[in-house]
């Protein structure tokens, strides 16, 4: 069965900084119309990094939450930007670490009811150490995790963020 | 230190029949002003389902990707609706089963970036059918995918929905 929703009318109903919301009017399968709200996002990318069997993570706050997540290092991609330069950059910037290689592990839709932003999660292979950098504005802490830990907080459910646990799970999926 | 995000001023910028986007002001814990803007969401659950060694998937038109997606069973809350019981109500509209017990896998934060959504993935107990169920508006389609099978798509990145890898994965890493 074709499940193609087509695309009547495109409508940005909202324009920040940050976010670009759109609601569209649509016409369904069976020929009767509907509206589409979701966000278009630029996408991004993060990395799972073990160093001497210790996992790289950075402690973010995260407003919509009102919380403070553990993650992996992570960034929007600038413009368009090739994910993988986007895990290079992000795993300088917020680890200060160069690897020689990043290995595709999944790509992900975070939520793909609301938003087009695609998650590329990456294994960094052949890491070395560089000069510490940190972009302003975001006051980010790099904690270095044992994987038996990681472990143990991943059953507790003290990681939260998906991009993160898809990577976790990846990781210890492949060991 | 300190990571605290204070809200100065809430503003709703677009309230949709699913979406509420807000642009908050705020203060950074150095004292600077600075906007913040995310979606709030109602959250919801999803399920891993497996019966003789096959795995429950859901095929979904996702309009902001034009894609369809290989999908767990999942919905949103109902108003306030304890999350199980999304779980248990999804897998009867979606699977037409009926589950003795629901195990709570993980909570997800999809994007914490922008969104306040939380999605409980849970594992079906005890799986029984029912007759079988579908929302109007929704045309899904059940699919029951052999383990190996669900493995191998995996691997080749034929399973990008967020919510269905961490399922799928955190149930590879308890066999």
């Amino acid at each position: 069965m074709d499940k193609t929703e087509k695309t009547v009318k495109e409508e940005n109903v909202f324009s920040g900084r940050l976010l670009k919301v759109y609601k569209d009017e649509i016409i369904l399968p069976d020929g009767n119309k509907s509206t589409r709200e979701y966000v278009r996002h630029n996408g991004g990318a993060c990395v799972v990094c073990v160093v001497d069997g210790k996992m790289l993570f950075v402690k973010q706050y995260r407003y919509p939450y009102h919380e403070v997540t553990l993650e992996i290092p992570a960034g929007k991609r600038d413009g368009d930007e090739e994910p993988v330069k986007t895990a290079f950059r992000e795993l300088e910037e917020e680890g200060g670490l160069k690897a020689k290689e990043m290995e595709l592990l999944h790509v992900i839709y975070p939520s793909p009811g609301y938003t087009n932003e695609k998650i590329y999660v990456y294994l960094a292979k052949g890491v070395e150490k560089t000069k510490m950098h940190l972009d302003e504005d975001e006051f980010l802490n790099a904690e270095w995790i044992s994987i038996e830990k990681v472990k143990t907080m991943l059953k507790n459910g003290e990681i939260l963020d998906a991009k993160t646990i898809v990577g976790v799970q990846a990781y210890l999926l492949n060991q």
